[in-house]
C-alpha cells in the first residue's frame, strides 16, 4: 500500500522544474507525471522514471493523482488551465495577477466545488508568504504602517520589457530596495512611500550590433509603469558577461510594519519578515508543495472549494503529528 | 444594538494592563470588566468607565462577555484559572510553559468543550508568532536548519533569579543574541548551536549596602540553567541608574531558517522573521486581542475546544471582510 501524496505537475517551465526537484525533499510525496502542451519528446527530464505526458492525457489520471500543481503562467495559462483542472483534481497554483484575484477565486471556487475538490490559489511568496505577514502584522498592531519591499532580485516582467526594446539583444532587470528607506522604517519612521520611492531598477543590457545605445537608454528610462517613475540605471554589457553573471534567478524582499501601543502611543514595535533567495522558482515551488500537503489534507476532511493562504491553518502544511508540533515547534 | 466583541480581562498585571490599552486600538471591541484576585479598591484604572471586579464575580458575566483574556502567570495562575474560565467563557491566554503545553492543551480542550466554548492557548510571540514561523519555515524548506534567537531584551525569569541572590537589592538581566552567530547563519552557514552559543547574558545589579560584590558576581555566574552555560556579564550600578535606564520592558528576537533546494542542494534560501519591541507585555497583549477576535469568530462558527496558532487560519485575526482581504492584502 502506498501512503504517499501523489503529485502531478501541469506545465514544465521554471516552477514545474523546481517542483520536480522539491518533491524529492518531501518523503511523504511522490511525482506521478508531468503534463505539458508541448511535444512530450521535446521535454528532457533527468529522472527517466518520471512520465511526461501530453496535457490531454490528464483526464485519464484522476484516480492516480491526489494533487495537481498548476505551474503555468498567471497571465494566459492559469485563467484557462485553473478552472479546467480544478473541476477534476485538487490543485495548487501560484496565480499572481493581483488585480484579478477576486474573479479567479470565484472561477476556481465554482469549478472545484463541482466535483468536491479543493483548489488552493495564489501560493508563493508574493502573493503568499508576504500576504500572510501583511494580514498578521496589521491585525496585531492596528495603529501603524506596513511596507513591502521587493528584491534585491531579478524581475521577469521587467526583463521581458527590456528585451522588447528595439536594438536590445538580451537583458535583465534587478529590483533593488532603497537602503535609506528601509533603514528609516527600521528606525521607527512611518513615511508614505510610493513603489518608486522604495526601489531602484538596475538594467543590464546587451545591445544588437550597431544599435544606438542612447536611444535604448532613453526608451527604457521613459517606459511608463515599468521604469518612468523609478530611479533607473542602465548598464551595457557583453553577451558573455550576461550569461556568466546574470543567469541566476535571485530574488527576495521584506515585509515590515512599524506600529505603536501604549497610553500615548509612545512604545514602538517593529515586525519584519524577509526572504533572500538564490532561486526564486525553486523556492516558490517548495511553497507550492507545502500547500499541496495542506490541500490534500483539507480535501480529505471535506473542506472543498477555493482557498488562499488566509484560509489554511499552518498545521496542515506540516508533515508532523499534532503532538509533535506542540512539543517541537510551539 | 451592540455589535462589538465584548472583552473581559482576568488578572491585572503587565499583560492585563497592556490589554486594556490595546482594546482602545480595536474599534470592533470593547472592554466590559477587569477581574482580579486582589482587593478591587487597590487597583487603579485611569478610565473610570472600566469596571474592576473581584474574580468571584466572573460567573455573573457569562452572558455579558464574549471573550475572556486570561492574563495570569503561566507558572501558577493559568493551570488553575485556565480550565476554570474555559468552562464558562471563550478564552485566550499566553501560557508559555513549553514543557507542559500538551497537558495544558488537554485540560483546556476538555474544559472548553463542556459548554461549547473555544479556548485559544499559548498566544504571544514565543510561543506564538515565533512558533508560526518555525512551522512555516520547516514545512517549506525541509532540508535546512532553523534557529531562534531571543533579545536583545529584558528577561523576567532571569531578572527574578538575580534578585534572589543574597546581597542583591535589585537587578535586571538582558538576553542578547551573539551577532557573529546571527551573521554566520545569514551568510548561509548552518552550525549546530546551543542556546549559550547564541546568546550572552548581561546583568545590571544594585547591591545591598556593604554587600560582597565578588561573592554576588560568582554566585550569579555559577547559577546552573540560568547563567552557568552562558557568557555572563555582571555590571554593578546605582539604584537611580537602574530606575532611569532599565525600567523599560524591551524585548524581541529572530527566527531564521537557512535551507537549500536544487539538484545538488546548491541554491540557498534564507527566511527570517524578527521583532523589536519597546514594550513586551503591550505587544503581547496586542496579539492576544487579534486572537480574541479569531476566537470569537471560531466559536460563532461552531469550532469549539482548545486551539493554538497552528489551528487558526489568518483571516480570523482580521477585522476586514474576505473580499477586502483579497484586494488589499493578498
Ligand atoms: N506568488 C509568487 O511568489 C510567484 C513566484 C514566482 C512565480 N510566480 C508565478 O508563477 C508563474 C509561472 O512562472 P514560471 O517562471 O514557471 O513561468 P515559465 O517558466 O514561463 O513557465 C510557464 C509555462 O510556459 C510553458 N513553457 C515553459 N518553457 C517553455 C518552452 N521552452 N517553450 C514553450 N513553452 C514553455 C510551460 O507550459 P508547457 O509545459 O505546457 O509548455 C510552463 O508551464 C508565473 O505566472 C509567475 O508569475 C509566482
Ligand atoms: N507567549 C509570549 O510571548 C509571552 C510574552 C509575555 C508574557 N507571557 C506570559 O504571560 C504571563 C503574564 O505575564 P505578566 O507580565 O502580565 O505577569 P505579571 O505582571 O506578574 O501578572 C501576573 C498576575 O499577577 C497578579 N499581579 C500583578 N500585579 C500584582 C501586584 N502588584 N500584586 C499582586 N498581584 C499582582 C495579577 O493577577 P491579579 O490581578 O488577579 O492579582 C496578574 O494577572 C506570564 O506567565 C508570561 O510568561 C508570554
Amino acid at each position: 500500500m502506498n501512503d504517499k501524496i501523489r503529485i502531478g505537475i501541469v506545465g514544465y517551465g521554471n516552477l514545474g522544474k523546481g517542483a520536480r526537484l522539491a518533491i524529492v525533499q518531501n518523503p511523504d510525496m511522490e511525482l506521478i507525471a508531468i503534463f505539458t502542451r508541448r511535444n512530450v519528446d521535446s521535454i528532457h527530464v533527468e529522472d527517466k522514471q518520471v512520465k511526461v505526458l501530453n496535457i490531454h492525457m490528464a483526464e485519464e489520471y484522476v484516480d492516480l493523482i491526489d494533487v495537481m500543481l498548476l505551474c503555468g503562467g498567471s497571465a494566459v495559462d492559469l485563467p484557462i488551465q485553473g478552472p479546467y483542472f480544478a473541476s477534476m483534481y485538487n490543485t495548487v497554483d501560484s496565480y499572481d495577477n493581483h488585480g484579478n484575484i477576486s474573479e479567479y477565486f470565484r472561477d476556481m471556487d465554482k469549478a472545484s466545488k463541482l466535483k468536491g475538490k479543493t483548489s488552493t490559489i495564489c501560493i508563493g511568496w508574493d502573493p503568499g508568504l508576504f500576504s500572510m505577514n501583511r494580514i498578521l502584522f496589521e491585525s496585531i498592531l492596528p495603529k501603524g504602517e506596513s511596507y513591502t519591499f521587493w528584491g534585491p532580485g531579478l524581475s521577469q516582467g521587467h526583463s521581458d520589457a527590456i528585451r522588447r526594446v528595439v536594438g536590445v539583444k538580451d537583458g535583465v532587470q534587478y529590483t533593488i530596495p532603497i537602503k535609506d528607506a528601509l533603514e528609516a522604517i527600521r528606525r521607527g519612521k512611518t513615511p508614505q512611500l510610493t513603489t518608486g520611492e522604495k526601489h531602484i531598477r538596475k538594467c543590464y543590457v546587451v545591445e544588437e550590433e550597431g544599435a544606438d545605445k542612447d536611444k535604448i537608454l532613453k526608451e527604457i528610462k521613459s517606459m511608463p509603469n515599468y521604469f518612468l517613475d523609478y530611479d533607473t540605471e542602465v548598464i551595457f554589457i557583453s553577451e558573455k558577461e550576461l550569461k556568466e553573471n546574470h543567469s541566476q534567478m535571485l530574488h527576495g524582499g521584506f515585509v515590515i510594519r512599524c506600529g505603536s501601543t501604549g497610553r500615548e502611543y509612545d512604545n514602538n514595535h517593529l515586525m519584519e519578515f524577509s526572504l533572500k533567495l538564490d532561486n526564486n522558482p525553486e523556492f516558490t515551488s517548495s511553497i507550492l508543495l507545502a500547500y499541496a500537503r495542506a490541500t490534500y489534507k483539507l480535501n480529505k476532511e471535506g473542506h472543498v472549494g477555493a482557498k488562499t493562504v488566509f484560509d489554511i491553518p499552518l498545521k496542515y502544511l506540516s508533515n508532523r503529528t499534532s503532538v509533535d508540533l506542540c512539543k517541537s515547534l510551539l
